[in-house]
């Protein structure tokens, strides 16, 4: 059974793959209100100005500001209505020296106006007269043309995840469909003899296939099309077979290598037979996960996880999720930092290996900072991770963490 | 215009909502891989040990613990193997003393193996005989029954929200569905004489209706089944007639209130025509977003936002989302804090209001506190907050923020 020759650093093996891939699953364009996380295939430009027009942003009197100069209290300025704005509508009111409109929030200045009063400082004081207590300045309580956007802005890169508020910035604008890059397809293979499917009957020595589901719902979830191959058994020609398949109708592929070492030896080897280059990268110096294979054939990624579920899940993190974003085209790819948390108790590591450890939030320390509990675990026990929050990088020049100490924490 | 009579402190609103909310939109069956997100209508007690039986962690050789003692690299024991223990069967192996069978990753133990070797520390001497190095103790490098899980042991409550690990956790144990509450439907209802949909012409003096849409995928981005009904004109009638019905086909009726003052006045007579109680909170003490209307009508809530779009936003934040979530049957259901900012400059503020103030990320300073930049704008103006990261909280008994002031900080 064959050591790992050379392991290679996590950022570093992320890297080599990340830099083959040029390929994109096409572009569609799709409605705004559909587009929801989807990424955008082309820089959008506005074609208008937003607002549009001039409008009030309080309930009360369309001015012209000089009009009101010197008003207080005890000596208002005395304007006369000369009618009320209406929502929605184009007025051909036109205000001249001591005259005033009747104004809503979101109503279209009159001609003339430059200002709105609002009606918190005024009185009606005899019928189609008000008085103002108070002087306003140019442009007070109302937004101009343009103000939020102008014509010939570009308002979103191309690369730009689309928000909740981004839908209302484009349909503000008009446009009600963008062009946004094809969710990629990825192929999901299980390995490994002791598997069955989780609805099957579970004999004695079998345990049931959770990789393919756990990491189809993660695909999911970060905008991918996941599609489950199922279970294959121990036998290179079987999982070469399934592999090519899988490499055929999919922009990447995702085998979780069954435990026992001779399907992690041979899935190497089906690696590169799927097309050249082949493996960049098998074996990662990090704990969980060391067994990750990184490969790019004929111009598609390819990565096996380790089948520990844990594992599986700390790789996909690492590894599969940079990747699905680079192929959804997105400019962000590398795992994010959450937030810096402050580690309650020690936890021991090894100089010269990347280590994640799941933990859970405790509560926030006097300064503000999350303090988090790690969950320790044995390989293999899911139950033990599930509550976990998410996961700290104890980086390679770390050895051991010391209580207090403050980690990157990363969400699942 | 009246003003209003008295603004409730968001939390005692929000609260004075979610205390008459005892509806649930009835449970479903639903398999487990699809249930990622879905909350769970009943407690999950395991059939099962978990494992199932006692498995190796590692590869090498399962082993008598008690043959390896004394054992060291210059003295090692001799161990015969007996065989190997194929992945995924039960094994008819059964050690005697100095005997050791063949055992991977994830294998069943042999009858009379109290513990796994790892095959670093052993070397084959002659064929079917191995040199053990290291002495071991019992357990070391073995899953024993039942040590992630035991049969009958509580491993979800009901409430819980499935995360994508416990999708793997309850396929582990064989639950291929589960019980999961309906997801809430959510009519959504836009008013005002200005609005007109994001496809039409824009003529003179009218915007372009926004909050249909980001409120909708809000609600599907956090679980709910919007339903939108469009935009009705500024008349109660017409009012009246689309909330009746989106009150019969919904369970949470939401309405953006045009910005007229008009129209805000004449919302809350309409909810009240709605069912008893009816409105029960007419304008929060909350900036944005004062003239929140919460009601609850013939069994089921109805929420009035602001028409603004950044207010609508903040508000559904505030009370939306929490009435969803606890229709969805969630147990947490307040607006979470998603970590502690410290604020980049300082912001004004009242004392006795409750303000939300979008911002973006900096950078982390150097005790791991984020640092953000609040960012200001006029009411109305979408694009200045849809580069928001999020919002932090300045609570009621706050005189304005000082730069480096930690306040909580909200994600959209």
């Amino acid at each position: 059974m064959p050591e790992f020759l050379s392991l290679v650093p996590p950022d570093i093996a992320r890297d080599t793959l990340l830099k083959h891939i040029e390929y994109s699953p096409g572009i569609s364009q799709i409605p705004v209100f559909e587009a929801l996380d989807r990424v955008l295939a082309m820089d959008i430009v506005s074609n208008e100005n937003l607002p549009a027009f001039v409008r009030s942003t309080v309930d009360g009197y369309a001015v012209r500001c000089v009009d009101t100069f010197g008003s207080t209290e005890t000596m208002p300025s005395f304007f006369s209505i000369i009618g009320e704005v209406r929502m929605g509508e184009k007025t051909d009111l036109t205000l001249s020296e001591g005259q005033c409109a009747v104004i809503h929030t979101g109503g279209m200045l009159p001609q003339g106006a430059d200002a709105v009063v609002m009606i918190e400082h005024t009185q009606k004081s005899i019928a189609n007269e008000i008085e103002v207590f108070r002087a306003i300045g140019k442009g007070e309580n109302i937004l101009h043309q343009g103000e939020d956007v102008e014509i010939g802005e570009r308002i979103f890169s191309k690369g730009n995840v689309i928000q909740i508020g981004d839908i209302g910035g484009l349909l503000a604008l008009g446009f009600v469909s963008i062009p946004v890059f094809n969710l990629p397809k990825v192929g999901i293979i299980s390995t490994g003899d002791e598997l069955v499917e989780p609805g099957d009957t579970l004999l004695p020595g079998k345990i049931r296939d959770i990789n393919s589901y756990t990491l189809s719902n993660l695909i999911r979830k970060y905008g991918g099309i996941p599609k489950t191959y199922g279970i294959v058994r121990d036998n290179p020609d079987s999982l070469s077979l399934m592999m090519r398949q899988a490499h055929m109708e999919n922009d990447l592929v995702i085998v979780t290598a069954g435990s026992s070492a001779s399907v992690r030896d041979y899935t190497s080897d089906v690696v590169n037979l799927l097309g050249s280059p082949g493996v960049l990268v098998h074996g990662v110096n990090v704990r969980p996960g060391k067994p990750t294979i990184l490969g790019y054939c004929d111009h598609k990624p390819v990565i096996g996880l380790p089948g520990n579920p844990v594992s599986a899940l700390v790789i996909a993190m690492l590894f599969v999720l940079p990747v699905l974003r680079k192929l959804r085209g997105e400019v962000r790819v590398e795992p994010f930092v959450d937030q810096r948390v402050r580690v309650s108790i020690n936890i021991s590591s090894v100089t010269g290996r990347e280590d994640w450890v799941p933990v859970k939030f405790l509560s926030p320390g006097r300064d503000g900072i999350l303090v988090v509990e790690p969950i320790f675990y044995k390989s293999n026990l899911i139950f033990s991770v599930i509550r976990a929050d998410g996961f700290v990088k104890i980086g390679s020049d770390a050895n051991g963490i010391m209580p207090n100490d403050i980690l990157d924490f990363y969400r699942i």
